[in-house]
């Protein structure tokens, strides 16, 4: 029996992570250790690097996600570690996990295999407590909404339109809908409200997006928490909040690092929600490993539809960053149920299935060459590949001058790696790089929207009806209009229909209701049900989730 | 003008936290680093001191508190700071305080002057992130309960006796009183509930009992959260909880250490409300103190009448601790209040309220009395305290046999506790201390309720009605009549009306509700309005807490 991820992690050998700062030379003063093995970069020392060149920046995104699996943490980590074994200075930079779904369906997410980030208990919990400086900071703003209305409501919230949720990390149906102040007098005005999952709050994406504290200071003090009888906005500063949460979050901003199985350093803070948010780590982070290493490995959530493009059109032309690479993932499995293909019949050859599928990864490859960077394709291999189902793979891409190439980290490590390195490298040493987003700031919302549902999602148009138009139109008049898009839509079509494999084609995107995050700095254009809280699945992870009688954590994976 | 405790904190000479523990001959390797200067100490390092003799244990508690205030945790640090300063090995225990009320009222609490706790803004925000893993434990527990209503509900859960509410370390009145599970099917059934502050959470009273993580683990599993149609108890084992609770708490378990501005160890471990719960430090820190030191100084929340009493009858009982001296702390403000001057007129010296106000301090030393432990009465001196004043206080105090002491830690540190110091060495070479709680495991539980009223609050009787009397001969039935009793009453009295200030007489304690705190270990007797969450004032601390220009945390102090 192969040995499972929580076993390999156990027995790696892993460095204190101030040898594994010393790699990337920060001196150990710089680390504020959380633990042996875990440690945030102080920013004194972060900003005395203001002045060096960037290193190369490459994102790893995929091809739409099946319930096969891609492996697109794993070929980030794996990638990162062979590009460490060719030497080069390599750094990884990934989002956190998020604490609730732990317990529901799927256990934690730390890479997988050989190709794994450590300690993966410590980071699949509590980590570095970023995620629950979040949540304080979210929710000091709901009660301090709350208590301005209890005490004579002198902003003039009208308390049907206040916009501001509360967050907890857990994934807990029941806190989807309430109603609060319940109890009388002296419990405030009875409405209707609800909580949503730490990671979908908008602190998150704010935190994700901020260049340092000032900044995100004045993105949360931007945040639109309500509106007035007369539709007025009412923004987080008119509470004087944005100083007590950014108080709340001034360590947790400082990147985190890790280190992989073979020790080499990886960032990991942030995690955005990858539909109402853009699902990349924190810009801080990215910023820190670009100066300290010379490739930087990164992936943002989902296939690339979603992630890449807002990674490119969100993060990248929000912190001005200046990507040289793509890997796209695509797993053989994937592409065959792309190709209509059940899951229960995976382990059949099916060349002809993997044909069809490869439809999907091809509108993937056309699209980020829209945004002028190279790709490549990292086929993560399994066991029950066939050479020619490989083979069909390879062929296909060929037709877009990007190569296709077999990835075996999984199982060897860095050593399965060493070709998609090496393809990396001559990707970036070619310049070929010219990195442009799919709209100007200046584009009208809607053209926004319709523009990348045509050309990312192969849509015939976005439509919506005369409110949400206005809506967008209001926004525009109120300064918003500069803003990018984030779509929020299913992440398993092109199209909004979950069920529609491979690369559809003559759909429309319906807009169902945009929504203002002013501090994060987009709008959410939302296409179906967008889920905001999870809930716990019949039997739930937990159920089995227990310390071993010599401690160790069992069930977690 | 003085300096500020934030002024005074950020001048301290702060050690490396290794340089701390090697004090105490704590090897580097067992301490698990956050920061600088904040460590937790490991289970394996504090399993191997077993067999070690355990130091003397020195409980600080005081007066009924007043306005005015008294210093407890000021007096606990600055006898800690004297006794090392007079050549003992002394180590503090104290509560961490909690996130919530920073934000409110009071600002953070890590004592004052020359008599502090350090790093204070990182004890007073997320610390090592102790309350947030108990606050995610008990929501995963409350997740787990609508999510197994809503799949089926297998157990039987009554949903209108589910006795499990959720929990978040915030002031939010909004909070007190939900409807949760709204918004149709795929929500789950709708219900009334709640939330409280995370310190009023039975998690947090179990963590801070549990000698290791096997008994957490055990305690945790004895929560009952609930009740079927026919009143049968519903466990958090019934739902497999204990375990993925006990995973997200085993970090925080361990003990945390940190220093004095004189670099004194000080453990500051776990925080339970003083009134619904005990009130007291965990017994992993105290019991780990008193491995590592000769002297440990420890506190307890509120006046003696309840935390001394809970710390003797619940904390040392369960825990097997040997106390051997109690400081009780008074102002002459605090007394003057209790003697019936207005807060307003404090300044003035008038020794006949203080004379008056002395009923209330004898109250309390005759009662510690009778737990068979020595005392001594620290005098917290401020600046227009006068001679004659004090003077008044150490008459009084004679005629118990016991001294009173001036102290003058807050403006001197160790200097101004040297002659407590060795008064409570004193005490403790004379060998006087013989340790008994109030009343016995086996007496009836509405007897032990009265033993408090009559022996501890001067009053005539306690007073139940029938279905609260019955409540507790069902639970002697059901094998809970051992358990000792936490009483829920202000804490501004020794009756339950919290203008009754001195030391009342002839009145009755009602109790007004029970609540069974099966895996704590305890029966609540609520006796008056207890609030298990706050609201924020009309205007918060919040409003000026901020990050200045220099990155440095203003307003929090």
């Amino acid at each position: 029996m192969a040995k499972s991820d929580i076993d390999i992690a156990r027995e790696a050998d892993v460095k204190p992570i101030t040898e594994v700062g010393a790699k990337l030379d920060i001196p150990a003063d710089a680390l504020r250790q959380y633990g042996p093995d875990k440690a945030k970069v102080s920013f004194d020392y972060l900003d005395s690097l203001e002045d060096r060149k960037d290193g190369n920046l490459i994102l790893v995104t995929a091809l739409s996600p099946t319930p096969a699996g891609e492996g697109k943490t794993t070929t980030t980590v794996g990638l990162g570690d062979g590009l460490n074994a060719i030497g080069k200075k390599a750094v990884m930079a990934l989002r956190e996990p998020s604490l609730g779904p732990c317990f529901g369906v799927k256990g934690g997410a730390a890479g997988g295999g050989y190709a794994q980030v450590v300690p993966m208990e410590d980071i699949n919990l509590h980590f570095t407590g970023d995620f629950h400086a979040i949540g304080a900071a979210h929710n000091l703003l709901s009660a301090l909404i709350d208590n301005h209305i209890y005490w004579g409501n002198e902003l003039g919230f009208d308390e049907r339109r206040v916009a501001w949720r509360r967050v907890v990390d857990m994934n807990d149906r029941a806190l989807r809908d309430i109603v609060c102040s319940l109890g009388g007098v002296s419990n405030g005005f009875p409405r209707q409200t609800g909580f949503d999952i730490t990671v979908a709050s908008e602190v998150m994406a704010i935190f994700c997006l901020s260049k340092d504290l000032k900044d995100l200071e004045e993105r949360l003090g931007n945040i639109v928490v309500g509106y007035t009888r007369s539709r007025e906005a009412i923004y987080a500063r008119d509470l004087k909040a944005q100083g007590p949460m950014t108080v709340l979050l001034k360590d947790a901003l400082m990147p985190n690092l890790v280190q992989t199985l073979e020790n080499n350093p990886a960032f990991i803070h942030g995690g955005p929600f990858a539909n109402i948010a853009h699902g990349c780590n924190t810009v801080s982070a990215t910023r820190a490993a670009l100066k300290l290493g010379d490739y930087v490995v990164t992936e943002a959530g989902f296939g690339a539809d979603l992630g890449a493009e807002k990674f490119f059109d969100i993060k990248c032309r929000k912190a001005g960053l200046d990507p040289k690479a793509v890997v796209i993932v695509a797993t053989v499995r994937a592409l065959k149920m792309h190709g209509g293909v059940a899951k229960d019949d995976l382990a059949a050859e099916n060349v002809e299935a993997v044909k069809k599928g490869l439809e999907n990864l091809g509108r993937h490859i056309r699209n980020v060459g829209q945004f002028g960077v190279p790709a490549v394709v990292g086929i993560n291999r399994f066991t029950l590949d066939t050479d020619a189902e490989l083979a069909a793979v390879k062929e296909y891409t060929e037709q877009f001058g990007v190569e296709a190439i077999e990835c075996n980290h999984w199982a060897e490590g860095s050593k399965g790696t060493i070709d998609l390195a090496n393809k990396v490298v001559e990707i970036v040493e070619g310049g070929g790089a010219q990195f442009r987003t799919l709209y100007e700031d200046d584009m009208p919302l809607f053209d926004k929207i319709n523009t990348i549902a045509r050309n990312i999602y192969g849509a015939d148009e976005a439509i919506a009806d005369k409110k949400v138009r206005d809506q967008l139109h209001q926004w525009e008049k109120d300064g918003y209009g500069n803003l990018p898009v984030c779509m929020a839509k299913t992440q398993y079509s092109f199209s909004t229909d979950p069920n529609l494999r491979g690369a559809p084609t003559g759909h429309v995107v319906p807009v169902r209701e945009v929504r203002l995050s002013a501090g994060a700095g987009f709008i959410v254009a939302i296409c179906g049900e967008i889920m905001t809280m999870p809930g716990l699945p019949r039997v739930p992870a937990a159920n089995s989730i227990h310390l071993d009688d010599e401690g160790l954590v069992q069930g977690l994976f």
